[in-house]
């Protein structure tokens, strides 16, 4: 797992041998919680946690890229970023299905939303099109997704359910608003700018990819065993 | 996982790294999916997961190859094909025979097109005879599959399902058609013309990967699914 | 897994790779164990697993290290700790909960003096502010969730349960207030004294692992099979 | 998993990578078919699914070692046949065991024999004894497995089924008498005769174990979800 | 899994190698063995599982070490003798409890003495005092662990099961009766009269491995599935 040895003052390696451990424990964490959750929830928890999987492996690559060499790629980043988004966004959606019917033509408008979002951040960070467009395009895209998750019809369907699923749902929402937030500035850092992979952008990073993964995953997780615990 | 730096600017690593988290995701969802779905669809989720997962194993191998040397090969890809393809149409047959009686006879005959339509590529990459061709055969072996799916025993069991049912059974036969297409295409190109593994060749393969082997798999899981959600 | 050959009297590599299969071998007997408990109590041992196994997965990486270079760092154990002590304490909050409704805000801040009580070591750790802060400021998080464990709601739930549950709580708490002593006491030898990561302080801190890990584990899962051996 | 790069015309690395994919998806295929076939059938299936994934993990040995060197030992096979070959006729034994009271000594006796069978080939190989005599052995061993097959009390139990599983049964034993045939066959040219590992013998080993292995493990699992699909 | 080439000749790497796969399919064979048995049967099951899997992961472990270098040592044993010996102890103890109540006294003394066992063998190994104490010693814990079997109450509570239960129960106990007694002998040899770790006490401790480690696991499987078998 961990090439090097790397002391407490190195807050880098630490965040991302602690993302690694974090996020790997959220995905297990997940799996097991199918045993006990109601069966109506089981795909929203698989998402989430899948997309906690995909994010530890590509922590386990760039954990010994960065113990190795202390650099880090938006590469390796946009490699997890592209697997890890959309499905976070999928599961909000089977979140609200869990509740009500929601129209099918959401998930794919959403998912699709949140694949380009990903896609757009992407071709500006490889330079085929300008930086600063493919900042504003993820987050024009991200605007829809917000959008739909707070005027849509998913938002009705939620309102239906029990104060939990209320709450969890405005939480993730929540951190989704706020917690995502972080991509497109710190691409605008990153790229704009032209910092690099400063060593402070790849902690932020790091943190930020903790509370946004870690936290909704848990939340989805909790209220899908709210009817047992 | 990854053992070097690659920028996004990168596109092939980029590709194949993230083509790797995809397709592992993809394995470990349908993987899951078969504690929700209804038990008489979990021999075709099954079937696709595995292929999914077949696939990742493939691109775990043929990443490291790419970020250490630049270097692809025809060979790596085909050791998976061979695994891949006939699962594939396997699942195809199994995701009819949900609906209704299909003669075992014809899950025969197309898991061996499948597998030949592999074998006579090979051959011809590796010039036991005239790659153009294996081309040919290959065609020829698809085209097989392609009719049975189309005007066979499996198309008619599938009508009788619901229209999700259907509209699955669709989407997928047309990547069959469409997305398949670029298997003998790129094996043209790159054997026949003899572009070799170029950087162009190696993005076209992975992206139509990605595209054959996830949409699939996911359709399959969602139709298998959709009677609860 | 073993890199290097290591002899029995090499006391400090013996205990790391002893560690290591235990760890692991607690974690996946935790999660065989949910096939047969009873489905109310899945939640605490699936957690206690989960901090059995990134546990492990720390072990894996130290242990390579040590082996190597015969160097341990606080620094790799902490990127653990972050996720199994929170682990551990909501795992105690679970347990209490299967017996009767413990309030949730109690949830809430147990697992946030937890994180609090690593966190605060971390940044003596890494000389944010002075070590000796860092010890008695986790110190004081540590007594807090004691505090809730022996008077709060917790223990008025779990009084409610048969002798076997009585019983687990009683040991797992006091693991909590006699076992956990090690981390602030070890923590001042090796960096308010400074005597760093030497042999006795690594052979102490991976001795009082296995005990605060492994027992508490067993324990959950020993009380959560009763019902039925 | 595969660290060197090879190409199509490269035969034998080609047929290593593809077999350790096919082998290795045959097992997880086995494993996941646990969910949907008839509980009596699941020991049979498990027990062909492990013999899958322990040759699986000795191809991932092999095929390193392979491209690495272009090197190849009976040695490394050796370890896998001792696991694989009695799990294989164990899995007879319960496959017809489904359908009828078999006496237990033939489990005994068969599983025996097919130890001692790869042991006295083993004993040969490695000039213990005279080679020619390990094969004779080897093949007295497996006359006797056969003569089970044929004429013993599973051919009884299996002829009280359906035609699906009387057909599985057929075609399982055939290959075990034609396909089997290849190792005291391959072991009398490699060992007796002396040509070694060549790349013919190593192609031709390949090749059988993905028939000896894959379709009785396939033929299985078929027979075993027959009720269902 | 194998770093280097080795040939059939050479016993030791063979051993080895064998024993890496044939404990690592044990281990998963128990694994998959809890989706038939009987629910009350799990937990035996799962601790000879665990057992398996602990002694797998130390074999992939010390086969690397043997392969590269062709040395062992008695520490990588020791790791995994302080796991495997007490799960083994502890599985007899609940193989024995689903006949009839033993006291749960019984199961925390024949656990403890399991784990002294080693300790006193390890801390002679160590040196930390005579060698033949910690024989001796050893010897002791162990004939109290056959004491309890053979006079104790967990042979009354088999007495009061079928044939196959208590005919299981006596060769895991003849097992553990003369199989064990491999481990103070060879200890003696290597320890006290001092060989070390020559090639034939390594060929012999892996044999008896295999012997006490896979026949007692599949025994008590084999016990469990009986009702269904």
């Amino acid at each position: 797992m961990f090439g090097t040895l790397f002391t407490t003052q190195d807050v880098v390696s630490s965040a991302f041998a602690g993302a690694l451990l974090a996020t790997l424990s959220t995905a297990v964490l997940c799996f097991l919680g199918l045993t006990w959750i109601n069966e109506r929830w089981r795909m929203p928890v698989a998402m989430v946690g899948v997309a906690a999987l995909a994010s530890a492996l590509h922590y386990l690559g760039s954990t010994s890229l960065w113990l190795e060499a202390q650099k880090a790629s938006s590469g390796v980043r946009f490699s997890a970023w592209f697997t890890v988004h959309p499905l976070q966004v999928a599961a909000v959606y089977f979140y609200a299905r869990t509740m009500d019917k929601v129209p099918v033509g959401i998930f794919w408008r959403i998912s699709a939303a949140a694949l380009l979002m990903v896609f757009s951040r992407y071709l500006g960070d490889a330079h085929f099109f300008n930086p600063a467009l493919g900042v504003l395009l993820s987050i024009g895209f991200w605007l829809y997704i917000l959008g739909e998750m707070y005027f849509g019809a998913m938002a009705d369907a939620v309102r239906k359910g029990k104060r939990p699923v209320r709450l969890g749902y405005f939480w993730i929402r929540l951190i989704m608003t706020i917690g995502w937030a972080i991509y497109p500035i710190l691409h605008f850092v990153d790229v704009v700018i032209g910092t690099g992979q400063a060593n402070g952008v790849v902690a932020l990073y790091t943190l930020f990819d903790l509370v946004n993964l870690i936290t909704p995953s848990l939340i989805v997780l909790a209220v899908a065993g709210q009817e047992r615990y």
